[in-house]
This record gives structure tokens, sequence and C-alpha cells, in this order.
């Protein structure tokens, strides 16, 4: 049976992930990783989790948290985000809030809502990988989202009609990022909406670090500075996708959407299709735990990633040889580094874990066009002061032997 | 804003599911209701689950059950389930199992892989209309697989082609289907398996009841016949989707696919993008719970079930009229209906609902032509003896004032 004829056309664009297939060579011993973009599970709320369970699966609860439930989500924890959203700036309500498998399937559903083929998406050079490869799925075009830049509104439809389609909506990480660890500053939160209202076409804000700020002032979230011009969250054209995989922990997968309830309608009618609705249980273990904790603990987790961040930008200060240069982010849990031009990250990557024993991961599989070889991401969020240090040192010595 | 001009051309066949919709009526006091097709929550495996859930929150396992994890899912669960499928005559490795959040999920995640716009499914007529609505997201054109009846494979090929696509697969649940009830028997398997041959096309099996059967000899899984016409599950292109659902708990979200591995790891490919991997701690639950009780507790469903089952067949030989007939299910939730010509189960139901006060699925929605729209669903699991009997009387008061 030849496999490749039944498969659809979309599988063409789908390849294993470069950081999934790196990561199995970790497991052996003597690497320092800074590879994993993962919270460290010594902070996990296990307590707080196992309270969450013993109360969901009470006489009271249980036939609620094991049986089938609403696409939408459960409705206090909805009502929960709602608050939150409130002190954003985001004034919404139930219906405009779907709970999702974690945020990495509101992007796969935000894909699948608006890209047919042939369509243009807007990403940042370099962005989220994961975000790549979710729209992926549905075939389209990439273009280059550059905030500060001067492209015109008519320059990006003009390309996206070359290729086949139109642009459909602009994606961007606006805190932390990943994988440069950058923040979008007011102005170009501004002008991602003003180019978003030229074109006609939908945001997608990706807030996955939004709560691990170490410094400096909270920037409004695009959503609520559409909000502020628009007077209404049904008048935006900005999806915003929450995540409790960051704050509380990423093993139950909930993460949220809040968006005009018109398109969260939409996104209902996907999720029914495509799993009819996420664990119940989970979802109220998670309302359970946000809750009792997120204020106390979330500010735990900056507390402990703030001293990591700082640590591995002394490391850096002390060891980088000149030529590197590298982000300095006000929160999350990356640090994005510029090898001097001609160095290949990937090439870097296989003689560090060779012989330096450190790994990271090359940045070339966040360009959409694979551009930029000569760029690789730290992770601060798992690894202790000493670790650190000695760490970036021999990452200074894997650059300067390469 | 016209988000019309964003969404991509999918969602124009993408509709609120009727079923949905109408559960939203069932709150009111006095119906009876054979509409939901659940398991009863009076059956849930709830001390096991709570067992289940203090061991993988224990300090051994927390960061674990917490963390992110493999897309193909977690190791000791699919080892459960590659000894269960053993026993049903299909032998497998890990590199055969992919865990999904439900076998909903499986269905979309299939559907992604196979269809491109215009290509074709089989699915019988009438079948689960979750099915329909997976593989709507992938617009593709529906044709009707009919086990026993006599199309050729030219005759199935070339109505494809002139729909512009080719045939990808033939989708059947195969035991106890929702909606009917009905099992395909082993001639009918075979015949589906050489009509596959035929084609070179794929085949979906959806076992979600497998477990649930009453009365009767098992039939082998088409993949279990499959494999024994070919020697391996390598050579085979049967993808069989196992579910957690109807046996131990749907809230959890936990079902499985098992095929080829070429297959499986493209579908991992498809997991990775659209949702990381399904919740570690469920995963790590099911793992528990079936492991501590499958047998018994699936046991024990079958004795409740069966029972309702005899008494929803004894009320409606006492009560339905001439000229309503219905199937007769060796297992599962569901007993199919067929009204006199003429009659539109919609309309009987919003007679029913309002005046006796008794709640089905109208069968239109299970065809992919919306056909046969003289047809209901019901359902025998939420119900006791003295509900189905009242609830049957009911309806036959609604088929006779109708």
């Amino acid at each position: 049976m030849n496999w490749r004829d039944i498969f659809a056309t979309r599988m063409n664009q789908m390849k294993a992930s470069e950081i999934r297939e790196l990561l199995k060579l970790l497991d052996q011993p003597g690497i320092i990783s800074f590879a994993g973009g993962i919270p460290d599970p010594a902070l996990f709320p296990t307590d707080a989790f196992q309270d969450a369970m013993t109360e969901a699966l009470s006489p009271g609860s249980a036939a609620l948290a094991l049986q089938y439930s609403v696409s939408e989500g459960y409705a206090p924890l909805r009502d929960w985000i709602i608050a939150e959203m409130g002190k954003l700036g985001i004034p919404c309500t139930r219906d405009n809030i779907l709970i999702t498998s974690g945020s990495q399937q509101a992007l796969d559903y935000l894909g699948k809502l608006m890209l047919s083929p042939r369509d243009t998406a807007l990403v940042c050079w370099p962005t989220y990988m994961g975000a790549l490869g979710a729209f992926n799925a549905y075939e389209p075009h990439f273009d280059r989202l550059t905030p500060g830049g001067n492209r015109s509104a008519e320059d990006y439809a003009q390309r996206a009609a070359e290729n086949g389609g139109r642009v459909k909506f602009a994606y961007a990480s606006v805190d932390f990022a990943n994988p440069t660890g950058e923040t979008l500053d007011l102005a170009a939160r501004e002008e991602v909406l003003s180019l978003a209202d030229s074109l006609d076409i939908a945001v997608i804000e990706d807030a996955a670090y939004q709560a691990l700020r170490y410094d400096g002032e909270p920037v409004p979230p695009m959503l609520a500075l559409e909000i502020a011009r628009k007077g209404s969250i049904e008048a935006c054209r900005t999806l915003y996708c929450g995540s409790f995989s960051k704050t509380l922990a990423p093993g139950l997968r909930v993460g949220w959407v809040c968006g005009a309830s018109q398109v969260v309608s939409q996104l209902v009618l996907i999720k029914q299709a495509a799993d009819l609705h996420s664990a119940s249980l989970n979802q109220m273990a998670i309302n359970h735990v946000a809750r009792s904790i997120f204020e106390t603990h979330t500010a735990k987790l900056r507390d402990t990633y703030k001293a990591r961040r700082d640590a591995m930008l002394t490391a850096l200060e002390t060891h980088m040889p000149d030529g590197v240069s590298w982000t300095r982010p006000d929160g999350g849990m990356f640090i994005w580094l510029t090898l001097p031009r001609g160095m290949d990250g990937g090439a870097l990557l296989r003689s560090a874990l060779a012989r330096q024993r450190v790994a990271f991961v090359p940045g070339q599989a966040f360009f959409a066009d694979r551009s930029n070889a000569n760029t690789l991401r730290l992770s601060f969020s798992l690894a202790n002061d000493t670790q650190i240090d000695a760490g970036i040192a021999r990452l200074a010595d894997a650059i300067r032997a390469g």
C-alpha cells in the first residue's frame, strides 16, 4: 500500500520537529541543558492539585468530573478567566471564552478557522515554532510581520494575492516571547492593530508568558488596546490566547481563547467536531487551584525564574567572547543569542553536545524561511545557578572552538 | 469587520449539531430522555479514580503527571493497550499506538491526515454523526458504504473522480454502532476489507463500543481479520480507534489509534502540531484504573446496560403501534427506530417534547445526505426500568398522535 497517495496534501508540510528529535539526545549523563523551554517540575503546586482532585472526585462532584461536558468549557473556570481578563483591561462574558487543551490547541483551531490553502499568515521572524507547526497543517504562506518596519498594508495584500490567497491574520507572541524573550512595546502593539485594521484581518495575541514578568511595567494586551479603541470586545479583531501551562502545570493541558463571541462560537463548533471538549476533571482541578493559589504561586515562580534569568545574564557577561550578542528579557524563560555571522547553530549544537556537553536549541527552526542560522535559544527555567554558570562557560568554549 | 471573509472555506460545512442544541432543552422537569448517548454516571469507578489520582500525584510521580510529555502517549498505558489488542488478535508494539484525547480526536486526526478538499470518504447511511462532523472540517464528499450491496470498486472510484478527488478511506463503526446498535458481521467486515484492497484506500474501524457486548459471539475486529490476511499490522490499511469513554469515563478524554507504524508516526506529527500531547495526568490515571479494574468494571457495566436494553425492547414490543420497526442490538447503548414512511423525526421530537414529555434524537442528522427523516435514535444507557417503560409508552402515544 502506498500511503503517500492516501495522505492529504497538507502532510507535505508537516515534518518532525528538530527540537523534539534533539531532546531525545539529552538523556545522556553529564549534559547541561538549556534546550527545553519547560517549567521546573520542582515548582509545581502538587499539594494544591491533590486537594483539587480530591474535591473534584468527591461524591457531589465526581459525576460531573468524569462525564462528557460542553465544548465551551467549565463555566466556573471561564468565570475565573473573565475576572483575570477584566484586570488586564478586557471586559468580557462567558460567550467570549473557549477553554482549549493548552494554548497550542487554540493556535491549531485558529489556523483551522481562518486558513484555506495559499492564504497568508503574518508572523515575526523568528517566532514560536509551535505556531508555525500548527498553522502549517492548513497550508498557508508566511509573510514577515515587522512592527517598527515600514511595509505598507498594500504591500502585504499584494504579496498575499500573488501567492493565491489573502492575508488572514497577524500572529504575535507579545510578552517575553518564545524564542527571543522580547516584548512588543506599546507602539509596536498599536502598529500591529493599525496594520490589521488596514488589511481587515484578525490578530492572534499569544500571551502564554504574560504572568511571568520580572521587571518593568506591564504593557496592556493588544486586545485591551483594541477595546480601548473600539469600545467593546465584540467589535475587536484580536483573539487572545492564554495558558495555564507556564503558571500552574502543562500536564493538564488547559488554556483558553478570548475574543468576539461570533468568533468564539465558530471555535466551539471546531472543538465539538475535533475532540468534543477538554477534560472535565482537568478544568475543575485548574479552577480549584487557580482560585486557591494563583497569585501566591505565580509570585513564587517569578522570584525563582528571575534569579535564574539574572544568573544567566551574569554568566553571559562573564564568559561570552566578542561578537556574540543576546537579548535581556523582562520575563519568561528564554534568552536569544546571536552568534558571529557565518556560524551555524545546528553545527554548534552537534559539537557542543559531543565535546562541551551543553545543549540549546538552534535558532533556524524559529524562522518561517529557515534563515538566520547564526542564532540559538537558551532557556533558564530548569537550571540552578551553578549549572547556569558552568553551562554558559561551556557554551562560550564551544563558540570559541567553532 | 466581516468575519465571513476571514474564515476558511471549511467553515461553510461546519454547523451546530442538532443533538447539541436539542440537549439544551432537556433540563426541563418531567422529561424522560432517551436522547444523550452517554454513560450512566452512577456507574463511574470513582473510588478507583481517586486512588489513581492519589498515586499519580504522589511525590515520586507528580513531576511526570503535571509536566509536558511526548506526543505518542504514556508508555505504560500504550503497553496495557498493546496487551488488550493482542487479546483481540492484533499483535502490535508501541510504534503502532497513539494516545488521543478521546476517539473523537482520532477521527479528526485521521480526517486531517488523509482528506484534501473534494476527496471522498465512504460512510454508512446512517453513521456516527461525530464522524461526519470531524471529517467535514476537511471538506470531503461522502459516498455510501453498503456492505452486502453490490456497488463495484470502479463505481466508487469513478464517482469520487467526478467529484474532483479520490476515495481515501472507508469509515465504519463496527460493534453496536451509534446510532443503529447494529454490528457488522464477519462477511461484511471481509467485504469492506476487500473493497478497500480494490480501491487501495484506508479503513477506519471505530470500535468505541467493543467492550459492551451483552449477547452472542464477538466478531473479530477488521484489523485482526486484515492481519490474518496479510501477516503483520505493518502491511495493513485498517486503523483501529479505541476509547475509554464508554468503559471507564469520558470526562478524562482518553482514546487511542492502532495501526501501521508509518501511519501512526504521521499522526504523531499531527498531534504534536495540534495540542502537543493528551494530558499526562489523565493517561496515568486511566492506566492505573484500567490495570486495577477493567475486567470487573466492564462486566458490571454489561450486566446493567443489558438489563436496560432488555427493558427497552420489552417496552417497544408492549407499546409501539403497527408500522414502527426497530433494531435488536447485541450490545452498546442504542436502538434505532424506523417510523411509518412520511413521518418526520424532527417534527415528532418537537411535539413529543411539548406534549408527551419524552426526548430522543431524530435520525436525519446521522445521514450524510440528510435522507431518511422517518427514523430516530433511542439510548437506553441512562434510564431505569420504570422510566424506560413509561418513556416508551409516551413515545408510542406521540407516534400515534403524529
